[in-house]
């Protein structure tokens, strides 16, 4: 086995960060470093057991942040391609050069120039991160497999990561901290800390019309957690079909194949999901107020069916309201919960609102699945913080939510406005749809085009996902198009990746 | 349904506190508080749709702190004995007098009087949190129902709640929360934050004699999540049997019995857990440094037995080392991972030497099992919060964690050698052994008595935990014992908890 820790005795040559020749810049800095460093290793430009400059140091020499530098340390540590250790400082991992050929160089993620050396199997991969769905797993990194890192990505299902309100995130925790009381710090109780339930109660019925008391609510950590802890209660249940919508997510699906349930998938027509067409599935998981990723809201008919079918059946419905805070140009649909709070289960989410770091996520039952849901998630509560459940509960009550939520939704939709802008300027035949809310808009593409846009664009350094990428399985191909986040970019690459989008479109 | 909700319109009385006339003194001011305003609705002093009087204003008439007040009003609403609403205030609910006779009135928690109401059956109820274990989930409570709240509690496997070092923990947040690269808000890395795992391999080789590096540390959940995932990864393996040891957990021993794993118990004699017995088990789960709940730490022979085992048999030692931190009068033991790292899945937690309501624990793997696990965590980590893991990095490494476990080592020690002390004045006939490490100790009692000991304690509102509840279902009963958690009352409690002790041994 590979062991970095056994090279602390190396005593190899020490350069400083001039020596390095390092060209890095642009956003994506710390990427942008990771990958010069590999480059220079793999090409014996650092040999093993080479010390590195001191994070401080190189951080001066390069003119970036300090933090960056050992932030790029501690991946390539874990990577393997250098080792750390105390008195020692960071060197050149021992095997980090390859044996086999190296293979073709690439320029660092910084860089916006398109290079030959990239690898375009990876524009597809699904692992490319969904709406609730995962960063590409680390585990299989092995030095000598490069990971392209793109420059600009439009995946949907991300918020804008560079405008999580730390100060004020940092006063709630202060406030929240000092008035806990000394039991929040012990093992918890399994719906969630009564502090937190007890403002989402208020802030569900005030924003999304759910209706909810804290005894009904469970905190969970995030989306998925709900899910799978409902999948085992449906097949406990003795539920054998969950309905899914056309087009969704793999990530959920799987989760609920996994539970023991099969997931057929409801036919979508223009108005939407056809909930009209529900017959035996025990439940039905979608997305009422917005489509992921076709982007309508279901119209009141289909919600009507929904609920029908659910009492006439004894069904359940699963409303997935992933990003019912960010509406546009009309009043917020409300959720479809409150139509039959004993047929419906809300789960709702701070990962579209605030961030998916947090790992918080609620579920609003029907009162009569609360045991249910319970024993699901076992008798400890393994799942979520205290501490920031106690802090997030501060920051609603406090207003800071509010404020936020406020402040994004002006900021992804002037961002939206910028995109249909842009679009209609530089691609007036690509049409745009789904823009009335959440992060993502559709771009439809002329037929037979969209995996080599989603090609293209890798190749240039823009990740993108089309379409097809969220069709289930059972449902026949549709028509060709872009699913583009345009929540995801921080305000500072905003502009440069919405240039890319434009000119990788036809 | 019992809808709480629907209660805003009653114009029902307003009290002030001086009408209510608690009587809310001692520790568990909340607990107190609660019990005595369920016992007012109860007996009818507060008839239903009666508004209580501001948190503010009931908190000013008592003396105590308006967050208690608020608090205890919080959890009744989610008991359902009050409602609360916006602009209607917080009132009694409609339901809430019970329709069948009261129960036998019982003091309200705070006073430590013995009373003839409480309930006897719950001082062996087998949901009394164990080390790791849960708070008894609050689901089914109605009102109506009673359940006892002790005024001192010794159960093992909760550390002091009131020492969580606020303060040091809000600095850490503060400096990590600055600090923090864009994308830790984003989806994480299933293996858990780079910033955390780095830190990690040092403190544990350090601390341990670990031999971990970030690549093979997996963040989880708490232990239990880290088991649950063993658990699946050993089933996925074909492995039909871990052994476990003759005492312990029942909710470890259940949770691998859910995993589908039969968990035949390894014998014990005064050496320890007789790993040199290990036979055709794929896996054995054993705490090496601190037997839990007897206490003792595993001779070397044994330990070498068990890495003897493992190498032969192909088989998985999985090492629970909860409180490997808290050593009292020698040199810590090392963890038996150091010994081979490719045969030992060592399992640490933040739960002992911080606080459980973090939810923060680690593994550190054999390098083959990483994938593994990784898949059985999901592609996405669902699990733990980003922030809190940076702040705890942040914390480790800034020495703020060392300094709180030296810190608490030695108030650790203080209270076990006032126990030993206390115990040789006042009830010189019973043996005290497990107390070298840790945050128990074990009480031997006289043949025959552990039942009634407990049983009496809990009279007293002493809750204490007798041997016999971790003893594994195919052992024996061994000798009558109390299994002591001197670690969980705070500062201010303990004298009181130690003295309620000492007054109900034989």
């Amino acid at each position: 086995m590979t062991d970095p820790w056994a090279t602390s005795e190396i005593a190899g040559p020490v350069v400083t960060g001039a020596d390095l020749h390092l060209e890095v810049r642009g956003p994506g800095l710390r990427a942008g470093l990771m990958d010069a460093l590999r480059e220079a290793v793999r090409t014996g430009r650092l040999a093993p057991g080479t010390r590195l400059p001191s994070s401080r140091s190189l951080a001066g020499d390069l003119g970036i942040a300090r933090n960056t530098v050992a932030d790029a340390y501690a991946e390539l540590v874990a990577e393997g391609w250098l080792t750390a250790q105390q008195g020692s400082g960071t060197r050149v991992a021992p095997r980090a050069a390859p044996r086999r050929p190296a293979p073709p160089s690439r320029a660092p993620a910084g860089r916006r120039t398109p290079v030959g050396g990239a690898d375009p199997a990876s524009a597809g991969r699904p692992l490319a991160a969904p709406a609730g769905g995962p960063a590409p797993a680390p585990a299989g990194r092995r030095p000598g497999r490069v990971r392209p890192g793109p420059v600009h990505t439009l995946h949907p299902g991300t918020p804008d990561l560079g405008s999580f309100p730390r100060a004020d995130w940092l006063k709630a925790a202060r406030r929240a901290l000092s008035a806990a009381p000394n039991e929040a710090f012990g093992y918890g109780d399994p719906l969630g800390r009564i502090e937190l339930r007890t403002v989402l109660a208020e802030y569900l019925a005030r924003a999304r019309g759910v209706y909810a008391h804290p005894g009904r609510i469970v905190i969970c950590s995030g989306f998925v957690h709900g899910l799978m802890l409902m999948g085992r209660v449906l097949r406990e249940r003795r539920v054998h079909e969950v309905a899914v919508e056309s087009y969704g997510l793999d990530v959920h699906w799987n989760l609920l194949t996994e539970a023991g349930l099969r997931t057929p998938a409801l036919p979508l027509d223009e108005h939407g999901t056809r909930t009209d067409r529900l017959g035996r599935e025990g439940a039905v998981l979608i997305t009422p107020a917005h489509q992921f990723p076709i982007g309508g809201a279901l119209p009141p008919r289909r919600r009507a069916a929904a609920v029908d079918w659910a009492r006439g059946a004894g069904g359940l419905i699963l409303e997935d309201d992933y990003d019912g805070e960010f509406r546009y140009d009309r009043q917020p649909v409300g959720a479809l919960q409150g139509l039959d709070p004993e047929r419906v289960v809300y789960l709702g989410t701070s990962s579209k609102s605030l961030t998916p770091g947090l790992r918080l996520a609620w579920m609003v039952l029907p009162e009569d699945l609360v045991p249910e849901v319970l024993a699901a998630k076992g008798a400890v509560d393994w799942a979520s913080s205290a501490l920031d459940q106690l802090t997030l509960a501060e920051f609603i009550s406090s207003g800071a939510y509010d404020r936020h939520v406020r402040g994004m939704r002006l900021r992804y939709r002037r961002r939206r406005d910028q995109l249909v802008a842009a679009l209609a300027e530089r691609a007036p035949d690509v049409r745009v749809s789904g823009i009335a809310a959440g992060l993502h808009a559709v771009l439809e593409l002329p037929p037979g085009t969209e995996q080599s846009v989603v090609q293209a664009a890798a190749w240039q350094g823009l990740a993108l996902q089309g379409l097809d990428r969220f069709r289930h399985p059972s449902v026949r191909r549709g028509r060709d198009a872009l699913v583009v986040g345009y929540g995801t970019p921080t305000d500072s690459a905003w502009a440069g990746a919405l240039d890319a989008l434009c000119r990788v479109l036809p």
